[in-house]
């Protein structure tokens, strides 16, 4: 078994309208049945004419080129300077929407396919239909990562076969079940087809011979790659999600969660917190033990069932200065709860209390 | 010009002390000059004896591996659940530190090669010196990447080759100069390697031939993929990042930046907070040019000087609790600037002041 990566030379410039399955069929007569075709996004993008006049230069080259953006993204990622992380409307991560402005003339932008599965599909039965040729097609892009250097490219659409090569359940030759094994080969092949696009000038497609023994249609295609955000473990730039955390922190909605909250993370936020607030001031966490034990008792006027109370006290004696500041002091005890994963309310001090307020968790 | 991806079966199992380069050799006799030979980890840190004994089930096995993970570990990433994405000492951002389980006895783990750069060189060293081979070698893994399912395999290490081909400052047909085009294209020979890998059981060597012209020493490595934490936008999980974000709400420091602060985003802090704060509170920015029309004369008693405050009062009529509640405020406050990167100091109302309390920006 071996496999065969081969340049398809001679496509020339692609514009808008071009029949992209006569010009590959044309330029690689050669192709058969299972191979795989791995098709630059670029040339999809001018064929399907997904084209965006902006200025050539100057400020409102910039402006035109933000608006474009705004119009490709779903949401923003992260931002550092002025590169742009987003969420494309098909789900990929990407700087810039993935909108390029290389090998295009100086007055345009190239948008990514609208529909890069559709477009693998509709290349496949083209080419199926009318040159009798039963391939799969790979749309591809060049994408960065976080965590290297370096871009690789990865598959945006395929048609033919599956995106994703699953060997769970498989089990080694030691008796072990093997867990993580879903394998991105479409984003292999992918980055196979760019080892000889990148290599060769103007190539934009790429054939990877003895891979597949025959295709398959699959209706998920490349959308089965997108993570959905909410199960991403990064779904927002650290800055970003840092951020939210200040925000959050602002906002924090009064209301305990279902209590008992965690007695050990409620006190890791009070030692938190513990060298920053005014010094004197006392925070100590009343727990179910000690409710039953009758310490409550030196609370006068809290109800019975206020267990799970933080209660504090600022350093005597107290003026309006003092009560601000252990307002304040309070509430970053509630952050700093709430970094715990434990909600909080403020309650007011009952009428004869020793302690200033309460936390309920 | 064309690529072939050639598996190089009959290895067999490896274990600890085999000469990696011999087993390579007696099983690919055909191996040529410049070709790439990609060699799964796993098979070079057996052999190097990267193995730790644990037990094989049960709950011991489990704190084994959480030690074997703490001491591959520089920092944790992103946990979820049972899932731990590491950075390890060699810089790699992986679950699990790359700890493998699979195609290895029940009772060793697989650790990754210590320094897979310096096996690669080794492998290229070695089979150049006894076998008059002059090849490329990359020392590959298999792992996954945000925002897309699905994982493909990468470099760890390389030998004979730089790890990233650079593109900038070539013009395209169009005029246009080439920005982001450094690619990782040991990690796209990783990729194309293990499609053949994953497609013939039990091989671990993969050989891409006709992709070099010729091998190059680089001093680099694959560590030249590896992006530092600081540069990266990624370097946190979401939640990890939206709890440092948090803590760092509880534990603001005091302390005004340079002023004068961007108005624009004080307006937006006092915005954000404008919902929660108790009914009738009131945040005013001084700006300079109120402090220049005389307004801050409602205001006796601050320095001259304090251009930059958010003066602000609780509602009247004012006991204990609603001085509290209003420090809590002006901590919500100092959180949403912060958030904004305003950073702020809380001062004590002078007296007489109609203001109970100010926020220098």
């Amino acid at each position: 078994m071996r496999l065969e990566i081969l340049p398809v030379p001679g496509i020339g410039d692609v514009t808008e309208g071009d029949d992209l399955a006569a010009l590959i069929a044309t330029a690689a007569p050669w192709l058969r049945d299972g191979d795989v075709l791995v098709v630059t996004s670029k040339v999809v993008s001018k064929a399907e004419g997904r084209l965006v006049d902006v200025p050539a230069d100057g400020p409102e080259r910039l402006a035109a080129r933000d608006e474009v953006l705004a119009g490709e993204t779903a949401r923003v990622v992260a931002t550092r300077g002025t590169t742009r992380i987003v969420q494309t409307h098909h789900g990929f991560v990407m700087a810039s929407a993935g909108i390029d402005a290389s090998n295009v003339d100086k007055t345009r932008l190239v948008l990514l396919p609208k529909d890069p599965d559709a477009s693998a599909r509709a290349l496949r039965a083209t080419l199926r239909e009318r040159y009798d040729l039963d391939v799969a097609v790979i749309v591809s892009d060049t994408m960065g990562r976080p965590w290297r250097n370096g871009l690789t490219d990865v598959a945006l659409g395929v048609a033919g076969m599956p995106a994703i090569r699953d060997h769970r359940g498989e089990i080694d030759p030691y008796g072990n079940e093997l867990q993580l094994t879903q394998m991105a080969v479409v984003d292999e092949l992918a980055a196979a087809g760019e080892l000889i696009k990148g290599k060769c000038d103007q190539v934009p497609v790429a054939v990877i011979r003895g891979y597949l023994g025959e295709t398959r249609d699959d209706d998920e295609g490349a959308a089965a790659l997108v993570r959905d955000a909410s199960l991403d473990l990064f779904s927002l730039g650290t800055a970003e999600a840092r951020a939210a955390g200040l925000r959050e922190a602002a906002t924090l909605a009064d209301g305990p969660g279902p209590t008992p909250a965690d007695p050990a993370a409620v006190d890791r936020a009070i030692a938190a917190v513990a060298g920053v607030v005014a010094p004197g001031t006392v925070f100590t966490h009343v727990t179910d033990d000690e409710v039953r034990a009758g310490l409550v008792a030196t609370v006068p006027g809290w109800p019975a069932e206020a267990t799970g109370l933080v209660l504090g006290a600022p350093p005597a004696p107290v003026d309006a200065a003092d009560l601000v500041r252990f307002g304040a002091d309070l509430q970053r005890l509630r952050t700093a709860l709430a970094a715990e994963a434990v909600p909080s309310a403020l309650l007011p001090p009952p009428p004869g209390s020793t302690a200033s307020a309460a936390l309920a968790v």
